[in-house]
């Protein structure tokens, strides 16, 4: 079932759980797709179409269980239990990384934060220590690790990416600016802020103005 | 013209314009979907009708002329010209975030950095100052710049986006995890590290052992 969900659609989940979890701080325990739509800013169709990939749980003309509804998303994301995530790179993005999700009440947490520079290794970040990145692959098996960011410069990266895919990562969420090699088995997240940047300039009056 | 390429094109034009780039400092003259495809993952019809949202430039059966075609996307973008990027918060992420930008071969450059911290306005990072947030708006105004980077934390994004939006920022990259309220004209898009990994939980054992 999990194939036919769209990745656009994955994409989207975090923030009907986000959502749905401030809905359920409040008590609120019916959810109409009007009502996530106007949280989420997305739209009420789209809202129902995401849903109906796991099963329907909404009745017309009332809604959803907020808890329910809650509980399903968790599951189809598998962080109804704790999910444990691998950090390599432990420079200003990386630390940001770690200190915000240490910050956060979740069940995905950077539990290992890996790193070549030696004024780095035993360091920590939040509680977490700074290991070296040479003991990478063993620390990722040991721990049965299966997610992991990379956030190292774009040298380091298909070297450290194809540590991570040979220690049993099967999915990975990538700052560094490169296109990574991976078997395909695994799950690559390209976050590229530079590019994220080019592709705003467009919605600039700056931009357009030399469309039409 | 512009209004009709869809977002996702939009965001997938940075990308071509890396590979371009490199294909332009090999000399390689002309370059096929095909290619395009092997060097950037996306499928060659992907690349065929994004491409053909800004006018066909490729010939049946021979390609793209790698130089005009790069610069069309730059045009296209607005990245024929420089663009100054205003950066709001200066903390691991900002400075993250400042220093990646500062080390790229690019036309859209952060050239004001704002934080509220008194122990960080006037440092420096990388070659730009540090400003106090409470000279936003004006400096905004002052310079002429249409986007801008959110990295701070929640509670203050909002105040910090309206004041952005109100200096005639147009387009808004934000970190901050919160949905943000901005006028229709003003393109916001939003990069949620904590997000983010909750997704890619999904393409983990962990994550699909539940779903069938």
């Amino acid at each position: 079932m999990s194939a036919r969900i769209p990745q656009v659609s994955v994409k989207r989940l975090p923030v009907y759980l986000r959502a749905l979890s401030g809905l359920a701080a409040r008590r609120v325990e019916i959810v109409s797709s009007a009502d996530l739509a106007r949280l989420t800013g997305f739209s009420s169709e789209q809202i129902r179409k995401d849903l109906a990939y796991f099963g329907s749980f909404g009745t017309r003309g009332v809604g959803y269980h907020t808890d329910a509804l809650l509980e399903r998303i968790r599951r189809v994301l598998g962080l109804h239990r704790d999910i444990a995530v691998a950090l390599v790179g432990a420079g200003h993005l990386g630390t940001a990384l770690a200190r915000y999700n240490q910050g956060q009440e979740h069940h995905v947490e950077i539990r290992a934060i890996f790193d070549a520079d030696p004024a780095k290794i035993g360091q920590a970040i939040g509680g977490t220590a700074v290991l070296d990145v040479r003991d990478l692959g063993a620390t990722v098996r040991a721990q049965g690790i299966r997610l992991a960011v990379v956030a190292v410069p774009a040298a380091q990266a298909q070297g450290v990416v194809a540590e991570l895919c040979a220690a049993g990562v099967e999915a990975i969420l990538n700052f560094a600016p490169v296109r990574l090699e991976v078997p395909p088995s695994v799950h690559v997240e390209n976050i590229d802020l530079s590019q994220a940047l080019q592709s705003l300039a467009f919605y600039t009056a700056l931009g357009a103005n030399e469309h039409g």
